[in-house]
């Protein structure tokens, strides 16, 4: 027996997606004439309004190409002379992204063995007993990720407490959020989410994913004014990042602040993978807990995982364990998943 | 006696244009379904493939977000250690980038001071006096701007000159395109000419520019494999230049060197800048010299120049004379030019 | 009861000791007349002739002041585009150098979890898959410390397994040599065994150290020709590191290596380590091993160690368990050695 | 005819001097016993007091092994993010430095051109109008140095004006004074004048060289509090600058401020080069100036300078005009002043 037709979507990555049409519509809509170059035209002002009005405080927006440049430009920000950036094993800036953040600022990250991805204020305390020692690096800025590397979600009052920690010791608080809006959506779904969440409880800086939620090479840094650089948006074109004819990263945002749509479309990526696990979860081979927000961390075993990769590609996550990444995006659909989840069925019913 | 209607473009740079709806449609045409990500897709390869033919050498292809970008990881390609840049007093990567370079690379810029933008085989010679000496930084890549800052030209046998000065003092020479286009259109307009300019007059690495020609956050990085690092991709990771979703950007670049686009666009704007040009040649206090490209430097007197930067605007080059810079872009209309020179006739006449 | 008289010497780290006569009589003896700087001189020569015999290899051999400038310039001088320096918790680059690296060299360094502070094949083996994967970055050099940062030892077969491990996956290695002659002195004595222990078992630069070892700001950078960059002088240069009046530094080395003044105080300091363990083993409390070089481990209860710190002060290293070290030096003597633990002795008895 | 013996000092540079008696005895003096290592122990303290006192200002003062160590932990210590250093095309910093400062700092140095090395307030308010501008980099600190490259000096009024200047824009000022002691001897040789012409007159950084002028790799940052950064020691470790056996660049200072050795060594340096002058200044070939401090810049024949450095070794200064540098030294005698003198009229004589 064979597989069926393949989903039309794979369950690989939100970065396997393409953009959504009205983010499309907004390209083609703000692209007639000419306009100031750098940001200085009316849709990034707009934007940047919006950013404004959704963080309720005052937050300097500097709109960027991609995660790994926001996440630069924010720690870039936030760092004073001497300083570390505290992370888990499992960031991004730490694992992902070659050592950008060590080359550009030459800052050292120090990183903390977790099995959940997340920092807590018990690790600050420790790190902490390094300040004042001028043979140690200064920890300066704790860098958290929401959603995590691995899936899940810190709480609204684990943030709040991790940046009262931080404070204490003199730190400031970053937090990547390129998937900020799987996370805002699976917490409340609502601006007052993303307030309470971020700025709220004491962030300092957000990298605001948008290319991973449906938008095309979007991303925004927000910065607290008094606590960031009053430099950040030299520091942005120092780290390559200012984009020129800004007016098409901006008018996304538009569309996507005014109308919800960031929150739709991350809403609907965390419920296909809420399905999905529904789906599956009868499978205890599978060792599959609940998606917080939209990826599964399932166990295949080899031949089955081979064959379920060929048939719709997706990424193995810790070899040595056989676990696979099952990720879904803005643009997966009900019958994708139900499709998917057939083949994982009829895979495993036959190895 | 008052002014006409403005035109309807601003004479003021190619990046406050917006971006030609053939590569708006190339990108919507890209968008549908799920493709690798980091340049995995299809369209990567055949863009690839594409510049590859257009060098006709054996280069390496990577796409990058934006100039600044593209020169960083040109530039860092090229570099061993304690090695210097080259460049001139006008060189946008001195000049307009922030100390980009210096902050990411750790490289200190040697500036030539110039007229007209253009380094000289006499320069290197100079700068070779250093070679050997370590209490000197090592000059190790000349980085030359085509078409120049100022809107001239080297010549292919100038570049070609300058190329084989550098390769005998065991320096690299990097091109800095962001207007290579208008340059090509200038000097011939093919194919051929393109490779005469660059990888066949010697030239080991190319910022080839898309976004002041058009394009949407576009740009590319050639490189002569054998000469640049075999980690150029690991250095734009490292710069914050790996686009994701790069398939957008790819898939411009198919629709420019397929169809030619990037050709026409630019010639265009030559053309226009001309045509502005023989308009207003005759207003000889103007002191205003036949464009190479797609850019006039004339001297206004005071006066003139506010009334007319209140009616249309443009940017001022260097206040000290009163000159200012008109600059055309690809849909700069004939209308725009006859109605903008028809305006400067006026304002002469009033003052 | 009171405690008898303190040692002449603490115990503390053998940073506190001065340096050997037999050194400042090298520096008086060079000091008349005029020299050409920057090592152009004729000790310099000397000096540097002497590390190459001592090596048996095409080394260079470039003569810096302290600890860290030499692991920079050593590291620096190995590592290429996008690469990683391997290290270990414990390293010295890692946790005392507040970051020096990573400012200096814009480098990532990926820090192994270990109890002993040694590498080992394994771990990297797990670092290479990481391997020409473009969002990570590349494992390039692998730097040991011998003796460890936890006063051990690598044996020489350990350490050769561990570079045909690096070499195998294209990495160099580097061992941190600040208390290289004690380990030499501890596994046999002779130029033969530091020859076996670096670069006879595959290292590719040893960052050796003086100043730890009765030296006045005096260390060497030992590198490879043909693995290590052909511009490491100039590194040096840009480090900091050069001496200008490098005589002095190149005078003591000569000392040292003329006459094996530095294997003969390494050697006393093992030896006053050895006997201190002597005197104190049977106090099973302590909890203590036997030095393999010049520091030990006990652990004392905290009023205890208050005391004994008051009369004769050494360093804490793990407070959590009351642990401290304790130091012998090369101007450590039998008395001093017998008077602290006889301190030792009594303190313990008051408790 | 012959040349008689040559000198027995030679007029190359001050750095081919050693060291001066004094100072090996202050070495000798501290060198007995254990202390507190990285600047705990009470010669530091001492030497520390002593600058203040010097300084008659809240400064900062850390010690460092060399000069281009302090010019980078100096200009690092004052820098903010985006900023840029302002200096001279003869700037020891920009030309002698193998670009350390860009390598570490990540900063990019602004040369001005001039013909005596002196930057002047006009200079500043050129580069003034690019504050605010994001596509340039900021000029935050002016390097002045005293006495300057050419042998020339500021007078306390030019000091004071450019800081004046450079406060009025946001930045700040810092002095190499590789040859401070120099300056001062020159320009009243008190204390008061080394206040007047630093901290005095509004310098907020300080480079106080030590080795140029008879010590042993001694040097000092004197930084003003509240203006350079409250992490300038932790920027000196990551510097590879922080000396561990720290007393004995402290012994030094001590020897200097207490007994006034700094102005004397340095005074009678100028004083010789004052008397050599005197002795060739009627030779209207050489086309020489009198020496601000220790350094003349005469031109030779070239025949005749080959046959003078072949006889006592100096060096080229600007080989395409035959310009050569003589320079003299704490340990230059009248009787090598009057030798060298007699060998240059010889050799013009044979010419």
């Amino acid at each position: 027996m064979d597989f069926p037709v393949a989903p039309s979507t794979f369950f690989a990555s939100d970065n396997f997606s393409g953009t959504h049409p009205r983010y499309l519509d907004a390209i083609a809509r703000c692209n007639p004439g000419h306009v100031i170059a750098y940001g200085g035209d009316a849709v990034t002002q707009r934007a940047v309004a919006l950013f404004q009005e959704l963080c309720d405080e005052d937050v300097e927006v500097l709109f960027t190409f991609n995660g790994t440049g926001s996440n630069v430009v924010a720690l870039g920000s936030l760092l004073g002379h001497a300083e570390s950036v505290v992370c888990t094993n499992w960031s991004h800036i730490h694992v992902d992204e070659t050592g950008a953040p060590e080359k550009i600022l030459g800052v050292k990250l120090q990183d903390i063995a977790t099995e959940d991805a997340k920092v807590r204020p018990s690790d600050l305390a420790e790190l902490a007993t390094a300040l004042g020692n001028v043979h140690h690096v200064q920890p300066g800025v704790v860098s958290i990720t929401q959603a995590t590397e691995l899936g899940g979600l810190y709480s609204i009052e684990e943030i709040t407490a991790l940046c009262d920690a931080a404070h204490s010791y003199g730190m400031r608080v970053h937090l990547d959020g390129a998937r900020i809006a799987n996370a805002v959506a699976a917490l409340g779904g609502t601006a007052e989410t993303f307030r309470k969440m971020t700025f709220g409880a004491g962030v300092d800086a957000v990298s605001f994913g948008g290319t991973k939620n449906a938008m095309l090479g979007a991303e925004a840094v927000l910065l607290r004014r008094g606590v960031s650089s009053p430099r950040a948006a030299f520091l942005r074109k120092q780290s390559t990042q200012l984009p020129s004819k800004q007016r098409y990263v901006s008018a996304q945002f538009v569309e996507a602040l005014e109308t919800g749509l960031w929150l739709e479309t991350a809403g609907h990526a965390n419920s296909m993978a809420a399905r999905l696990y529904d789906a599956v979860s009868d499978l205890s081979d599978l060792q599959v807990s609940r998606p917080a927000v939209n990826s599964l961390y399932p166990v295949l075993p080899p031949s089955v995982k081979t064959a379920l990769q060929e048939w719709s590609f997706f990424w193995d996550w810790d070899i040595s364990r056989s676990q696979v990444r099952w990720m879904t995006s803005w643009d997966t659909t009900a019958d994708d998943v139900d499709s998917f989840a057939a083949g994982v069925r009829l895979a495993l019913a036959r190895a």
